[in-house]
């Protein structure tokens, strides 16, 4: 088992990494007010591995409810996550009962949001079943629900007081999911981690195979990032915005085809191919460093280009994003592989390029 | 002009009350981050005040956009708080932009959770137009929407960075809810300042014809007290929860009755009465007390009695209130005028003796 800390003072919280975490009673004990949880999954999930946390947890006679949502970003809204508040209202859940989410980034951003905001702010705990989640959305305390006109843009931040990583969820996750996940853990490499960027070329083809050592080895290098990023940073006033790495352009596509067409990761990885061209259309990335970029989103068998959806449509979408400041569109680019950098005001003509040379043909 | 301020460290604001320091221009623009402002209000207060405002603002250069929602806490819900995003997305608003509650309690806490929850969190400024949002809701950050199964259920902690408190905005008030603003203004004299209440018995009469002094000294006074409750306990771990006195039999009764019936001032009012009464039974607050306290609120024109529910009916809707701490029901009781303390675990017996003493007769 691998385990690591986020340093947020009396909020720091441990992140535990490996094959059968998901049921480590002992972490969850101590992470609890009082023995109460319920826990919030959803309806693919649920029939894996909801049954082996709920028996874990009544060995240790903690009391556990559970809200099984629908499935997928598409239920990422209000009335979803009001079904959460039904059950803990009904359930007579009160401020030192603890929310257990149980699944991928959309049931972690909500039961998170929902345990934000309920009674003005309860405890939780994630449980990330996605190498997605595992490698990014569980730690840091972002949570959220969409908006017809914005992806995430209701939410708050609300940090968990544990994350149990279990690597061994992601043998039953569909290779879409595996690969949207890749995205992830490839945008710490291209941010600020050079070495690690080496290190997923030597071996993405054992990550694609799901060998352990090499999943555990990835997660752990990607959760030691944000750690370190969100110590720095909680909530997004500097250093960690350039998580957001090809997240502009990628929220886009995701809001432009409709939430749920394009997964999450698929859409990131199309859009970090979007910056790091842009990046060297303004002379800042090498083509060199550019062609590695894209041959290894390539290599993990996600999209390299963007839906046709026109510069234009691209442009309106993007203002809509929470990174626009004050009016101001902007981005995360590259000057090098493990070296971003946040950029405004670039010229609209060279980033409508760079998405018109990043798209697919019509 | 008073000026008083709440002590949060790099979270800190200030609170001025005064005739006509609704469009102190120099105040608010020290509060901006950007010259771009939402102000969001009601259709009640719209006609008598937002066109003030924004002449006010639009002389020192800031852009102003408008949200006007149905007045009522009928309205304290999801789909009226979704009207508020539905403005923030269409009119681009960003994280650098501040929104502005222009109303009485219901508009600042649906504002205040929209300024909460808007890309996770972005600047508001608070100006209360009732007497009970004055001396109350707009100090403190606590904001929150209804659920049909409990009040102000779903919400967070968003302190304001400014609340202008114009006692001229007064003189528009109906009468009963001036009369509900004051049993906030008799709750800080219970809980903790006496002396407050001694000044509030003597004045009472002055306060109800509404002359400024007497109601300039009942607010700077309110919110002096809440102002040092919120410094010392900001999300409501300990002492923050006195402010509550009355609170859980009162949201019972506006829960009971259907939200909006009540106005929440009258339902605290015989809320107060009722744990003043249980204090009483219990050997805790003196006859000559008690009668002291029920006088008062009934010379405010306030009930001094309950909706005949039915004592079980009450406890039922009391379980579901925030106050709920793992399952036990607490309560903040009076061991004498200015001198409240929360006690957990009191007889159910009890609790409806005091009930049903204070309902009014079937």
């Amino acid at each position: 088992m691998r385990k690591l800390t986020v340093a947020l003072g009396d909020r720091s919280y441990p992140i535990l990494i490996g094959e059968g975490v998901l049921d480590r009673t002992d972490a969850i004990l101590a992470a609890l007010k009082t023995p109460r949880v319920a826990i919030v999954t959803n309806d693919v999930v649920a029939p894996l591995y909801l049954g082996r946390l709920e028996a874990a947890l009544r060995s240790v006679d903690v009391a556990c409810d559970s809200v099984i949502l629908p499935d997928g970003e598409a239920h990422k809204n209000w009335q979803t996550l009001n079904t959460i508040f039904d059950g803990l209202l009904a359930g007579h859940f009160d401020r030192s009962t603890t929310l257990i989410a149980l699944g991928g980034g959309v049931v972690g951003d909500m039961a998170g949001f929902a345990a934000a905001t309920y009674q003005r702010g309860i405890p939780f705990i994630q449980i990330p079943t996605t190498l997605l989640s595992q490698v990014d959305s569980s730690v840091g305390g972002k949570t959220a629900i969409n908006h017809p006109l914005g992806k995430n843009m209701i939410g708050a931040f609300h940090q968990p007081r544990l994350v149990l990583a279990d690597t061994s969820t992601l043998t039953t996750l569909p290779d879409r999911e595996l690969k949207a996940g890749l995205a992830e853990v490839i945008k710490y490499g291209l941010i600020r981690d050079p070495a690690f960027f080496d290190w997923i070329e030597t071996n993405i083809e054992r990550l694609l195979a799901r060998e352990p050592q090499a999943l555990g080895e990835a997660i752990e290098r990607s959760c030691a990032n944000k750690a370190r990023i969100v110590s720095e940073d909680e909530t997004e006033r500097g250093v960690r915005a350039l998580l957001n790495l090809g997240h502009t352009f990628g929220h886009a596509i995701e809001a432009g085809m409709g939430f749920g067409v394009w997964l999450h990761g698929e859409a990131v990885a199309a859009g970090m191919v979007m910056a790091a061209c842009l990046s060297n259309r303004l002379g800042w990335l090498s083509a060199r460093q550019y062609e590695r970029t894209v041959a290894l989103i390539g290599r993990t068998g996600l999209p390299v280009r963007g839906p046709k959806l026109g510069a234009a449509r691209y442009l309106e979408l993007m203002a809509h994003d929470k990174k626009v400041d004050a009016g101001r569109l902007r981005l995360v680019l590259l000057r090098d592989i493990g070296d971003a950098e946040i950029f405004a005001d670039l010229p609209a003509v060279e980033i409508a390029a760079a998405i018109d040379a990043c798209c697919e043909p019509s």
